[in-house]
């Protein structure tokens, strides 16, 4: 049977949870249908408000997550979760053994879950995320959670994505938030300081609030992200964190920010597929020699990598 | 007065270490000298052995690569090494806070060390990393170690800019392994389980072993990988974790390997110089407000990602 993407967004957007995993992985998996999917979800986008959370492993991330949906399901929000996974790009999976939390949502119909591998060779999130975003989008959720470990660069790009960055620390990191902190201080709207009933939750949250501080270049009017305390395993604290979301959301519509967080967000998706797509131009001058040929003149000294590249780009365009 | 490349690259090829840092600090810097340099280092190429060490926070990477300099400097080596941050995309200098280590070289007229900061943008080590690797080499290092935190994608990068690759452990890093392993597992030609009085040692070099003789899909005469112990910080170890590097790029050359990463690494390159040459085709659009109009008809749902990706290639090619 052809497939019916038509028929799968219409689905979608009734809140079936089969058709919207569907359309994910036709987008995950670049499918030839992905663009037939693009084109189907763009009428309908931009209803969805998007939070991205990130921490250093331990913090209780999938802990927090899951109370978060919880805390929104008792406002009757819909809620979609993207777990990403960016440790591993060999994996064409999702590591889903630390998501053993989020199971007490798995029957409830308004909560979508999905853990995603992100993929080596395109670069981190960057890939697959943004057209996951959009179909959780289209489909109609009212809040869509990204959680990511933040290593590396999977940080930066979660807060690229999201409307509003919580960044979760915990206490006894050791020095987690000093290893952490050139990163975490530039892309936190919000943060919350988890397993706040542990010793060192204070000491954590001052350390915390004289470092945002110091690096306060701010203009009266502008945000100031608050530090919320969270024993996420217990639902403490919940409640007090979505509050704080619905502050910085209100202060983005208000300043115009919202607006502008998503114009970029939409400006660097459409350059990302722009630079895939002539990628994939170049990816095809592997089969023919030409990028062989040029390698083995570069290791002989006969040319630099410039001038190869050069060469390759004249072909092109 | 005018800079002059063909000195530098001259004087850099004499040893002297402030020619080297000038030829790096222009390259990393993508100044209009970039193309001049490189080609004037063409000439100069594939003399040094890459070494690329790796590992998490913790295991002890700047004190081994320390007492691995140590170590080649004893058989006569010269040697470079490239410390690479990848923790922040934001910071435009580079950590030297725990390089103090690195301090007892600083005086050795045959070792060069540099740390370097890898740029957000423009993706991990890709960009600037493989640019300093060609001044070192040109610069006549026999032996050219690249270090940095495996976290994300960087560990994958540096084993595709190194001869061989040394993947760092230590006891006692709880699920360190079980985290890092679909990563560790495919990059390294030699294992370093440092630390190794520590308690934990033995059951660190057994769990590793079983995992890479789980993970193997190996015929006869392919590489395996060994494991060394050591414990760095007292220089135990490291004559023999040298002679397992000797030994993996003996096999490389008898294999023909040796021929084969370096060209592949060397297309690599090529490619990514020509996607960032166009990427920075499609940079200068945004300027012009053709990104910017595109942004928006998306964010109103009248165009889908890609087709507005179509428009702004076409606009290219």
């Amino acid at each position: 049977m052809a497939l019916d993407v038509a028929d799968l967004v219409e689905r979608a957007r009734k809140g079936q949870p089969r058709a919207v995993g569907r359309l994910i992985s036709l987008v995950e998996d670049a499918s030839p249908a992905l663009r037939e999917v693009m084109a189907a979800l763009a009428p309908h986008s931009g209803t969805s408000y998007v939070v991205g959370l990130t921490g250093a492993p331990g913090v209780g991330k999938s802990t927090s997550t899951s109370a978060l949906v919880a805390g929104l399901r008792r406002q009757g929000k819909r809620v979609g979760v993207l777990a990403v996974d960016p440790s591993s790009p060999f994996s064409g999976g999702a590591l889903l053994g630390d998501r053993v939390r989020m199971q007490e949502h798995a029957t409830d119909p308004d909560v979508y879950i999905r853990s995603m591998a992100s993929r080596g060779h395109l670069g981190g999130l960057a890939w697959a995320t943004p057209q996951a975003l959009r179909v959780l989008d289209a489909a109609g959720f009212d809040v869509i959670l990204i959680e990511t470990v933040g290593v590396g660069q999977s940080e930066v790009e979660i807060a690229g994505l999201a409307d509003t960055t919580v960044v979760l620390l915990a206490p006894g990191m050791g020095d987690g938030i000093q290893a952490a902190k050139a990163g975490i201080l530039e892309i936190g709207d919000v943060y919350a300081v988890n397993k706040a009933d542990r010793d060192g939750a204070d000491a954590t949250v001052r350390e915390l609030g004289n470092m945002l501080a110091l690096g306060e270049r701010r203009a009266p009017g502008d945000w100031r992200p608050p530090i919320v305390r969270t024993v996420a395993v217990r639902n403490e604290g919940i409640d007090e964190l979505i509050a704080a979301l619905d502050k910085h959301r209100g202060w983005l519509t208000e300043t115009g920010e919202l607006t502008r967080r998503r114009h970029r967000r939409v400006a660097d998706e459409i350059e990302a597929i722009a630079v895939t797509a002539l990628r994939e131009r170049i990816g095809d001058l592997h089969g023919d020699q030409r990028l062989e040929a040029l390698a083995d003149r570069v290791l002989a000294g006969e040319l630099d990598p410039y001038l190869a590249a050069d060469e390759l780009v004249e072909n092109l365009v």
